[in-house]
């Protein structure tokens, strides 16, 4: 038998389709899956409905290991946290040098600097990839992140390559971010700007449900997606709107209670800690968590007792919302990216991850392709005159629709956290000075003054 | 020379407070503070300053621990993070069996968690102690949080309690909070309570003083501080806002870029970790990092080039916005303090904590008071009746507080994160069945249904 070229283990939603991917591609590929009684049919399943002279699979991990090429490349597509730990010391006795495995799953970055450090200590070489698609993304082409050891890259550039989505001029949606955990990082905060478009899709529906059917919101979406605000979140809620089940909407047979798998709230976190104010990624974490506390909501409804609106929302300030939202989560995320890179030295190519995410992934858009260029010159799209211009000009039509929503009591977590952040960014007199003074009078922290030089500190005896 | 009944590490600003409070409750006392080329003087002043019968000073670690009552008494006030590690592990050789070790900083619950464990299995016994009230507190009479070792707690509850501030029944501002590392745990919330609390005085200075002077802002607060908004913050505000230097406000000389030790960051990322929506303190945070880009804010001032508005906004309203928003501020405060009480089993008393905090600390009010008894019945805001009732007579206040700020173009994250946290809170049907569906179609995530039973989970192939 032959060895194969290409390793990959766990055959869960997301390996399975990889590995189909990888097969339609012509590498050839041992997939290993491990012969718990829960998944005992899962790798026979697999290979009986991927039978191919190229594909071949194992229960057993030494003679998956053995079955591949040297230097072994070896894609770990397990569940993040412990059982990636779980995998990599089964594996570490059975490889050799200059072997390469790479984690294709949600793992936080600094698990992933740790496990590169590790691993790198018997010289094997680590990769944390970000793969964004879900299930058809990874099938058909997903966006790929890796980060890590960049000699390893090169020589699993071909197959990972050649299985992602493609930029409008035919280039991979895959390119290596940078070392360490950078790969897993830039993952992790598309998936937070993932979480904030979706809260902003999610409020615009809430405001225009009101008074509008689910056809004519899908009407109105349709509409905004043939212009610079289409994307690939806009295009499946436009069908999930009109997705029935016999004569009634699916969609109003779903439960509000959002659930997440923690890459959203890792994100916000990260962000928290770095003093970066990504408040919009962040309200959308926590617009989740409230619609978790149904019962709670439903009691206090009963008690209060508030009267839904009889104000219809004019659909073009929505709109306005919705545009001015999407350029600040984009500002905030991305900026958020940066100073990240920055304090680990990546040097991370906005452009190029913007370029990766134009394809693939979950928040491919319109918008993404307008920051592969916008990325080539500056590094932050506030200091783009352009879009500062853009957002001046929807302004108006963003403060009407919150004056609108806050007097018809519609929430709007996250349209609103953006125009606060705007008014924020955009004001040269913040009332952090009272914030200053009080921690001076009672915690004797200092402050700085506006008329003497940045970085002198005084105290004063309140 | 006759052994000291308590002894203190570090004489930083809140060490040399709490050891003066010590002495002056007539606790013989050894301090120790290292003698390295920085902090040379820092123990002889201090004991020269001092001078007494019942106080020892060293500068070797083994004469200090020598020189203390068995089982010992060890207060930590070094900083938070290494050092503390770094002083516990030059103290461990010289401990015996049932010394007792009370780390008095702003350590993080889950580290003071690993201490906990490390000590405990030397016998060494453990505490973790959060200590509110800045200096003058730490001085008169601060507000003690101390968790962990029970047994350990009963040894020193004497000196604990003593230099503790007092409640208005004279018991002392010091209570067991529970195991583990909840004193910590609960000293980290006070602080994320207590940045949305000065941020939304911030808001309420900043809205007002579009058009009143420091001194009408001083009186319009005076007023609020006659009702139940009375605060220890709001009485410092009055003062900081009629400081004069010359014939300047102090404050309007004070730099807008509000520093952060990182315990408001912990609250949050503490909360994002665990499914509660805490907003605000979470927008309080995010809104000294906003704050701290001055820079970026005035160029893009500049640009945007806004004018301020020319609306007065009514005072009324702004106080019915405060009010409001510290309402819901306590109601996410010590919904977290319940949630990770719950989750790690520590039995916290919310009364007994909200008792803790009616003095010394820097959250004490009127509010506080009245949370004492409201917890004896219930375990959240939300509960009382009567607090639903305050909260919907204010919200109409609110919302006017919120479209007048909106159009005037005024940024008030944190009042906004409160009324958009209650929208969302009384509300039956959130846009969630949108983000639920969304994560079926791209992640095959499933959702519930309205139409069957709770936990029931369903895929659809869109």
């Amino acid at each position: 038998m032959s060895k194969s070229s290409f390793g990959l283990i766990g055959l869960g939603v997301m390996g399975r389709s990889l590995a189909q991917n990888i097969l339609r591609n012509k590498f050839s590929l041992s997939v290993y899956n491990r012969d718990t009684p829960e998944e005992a049919h899962v790798l026979t399943s697999f290979l009986e409905h991927n039978a191919s002279e190229i594909l071949h699979g194992f229960t057993s991990l030494k003679e998956f290991v053995e079955s591949l090429d040297s230097p072994r490349k070896i894609l770990l597509m397990v569940s993040a946290g412990a059982p990636v730990d779980d995998v990599i010391g089964k594996l570490l006795p059975l490889l050799e040098e200059k072997d390469i495995v790479i984690d294709g799953g949600n793992s936080h970055y600094q698990d992933t600097e740790k496990r590169n450090e590790r691993l790198g200590e018997k010289q094997i070489q680590y990769l944390g990839c970000g793969i964004s698609g879900g299930e058809e993304g990874a099938l058909k082409g997903p966006s790929i992140m890796p980060g890590g050891v960049e000699e390893a890259y090169k020589e699993v550039s071909g197959v990972l390559e050649a299985i992602a989505a493609k930029d409008k001029d035919g280039k991979a949606c895959c390119s290596y971010v940078g070392s360490g955990g950078s790969g897993n990082f830039v993952k992790t905060i598309h998936n937070g700007i993932e979480y904030a478009e979706m809260q902003l899709i999610a409020e615009c529906y809430h405001s225009l449900s009101l008074h509008k059917s689910n056809e004519e919101i899908a009407e109105i979406f349709e509409r905004w997606n043939r212009t610079d605000l289409s994307s690939y979140l806009l295009e499946i809620t436009i069908e999930i709107l009109r997705k029935k089940e016999g004569d009634k909407y699916l969609l109003d047979l779903i439960l509000d209670k959002a659930a997440n798998k923690g890459t959203g709230s890792w994100s916000s976190q990260i962000s928290l800690g770095n003093g970066m104010p990504t408040t919009m990624m962040t309200d959308a974490v926590f617009a989740r968590y409230i619609s978790t506390l149904k019962e709670k909501r439903v009691v206090l409804f009963k008690i209060v007792n508030r009267k839904t609106s009889s104000k219809d929302i004019d659909e073009v300030i929505v709109e306005d919302a919705y545009r001015f939202a999407r350029l600040v989560n984009h500002q905030q995320g991305f900026s958020l990216v940066k100073k990240i890179s920055d304090t680990n030295e990546w040097h991370v190519d906005l452009s190029e991850i913007a370029r990766v995410w134009t394809n693939g992934c979950i928040i491919r858009s319109q918008l993404m392709e307008e920051l592969v260029s916008l990325f080539r010159d500056i590094e932050n799209i506030f200091d783009s005159k352009d879009m500062i211009a853009r957002l001046s000009k929807l302004e108006n039509g963003v403060a009407s629709y919150l004056e609108t929503s806050v007097r018809a009591k519609i929430s709007t977590p996250v349209i609103s956290s953006a125009y606060q952040y705007w008014l924020g960014m955009i004001t040269d007199r913040l009332p952090a000075n009272l914030i200053q003074a009080q921690r001076d009078f009672f915690g004797a922290h200092t402050y700085e003054r506006i008329d003497s030089e940045s970085g002198k500190f005084f105290h004063t005896n309140w």
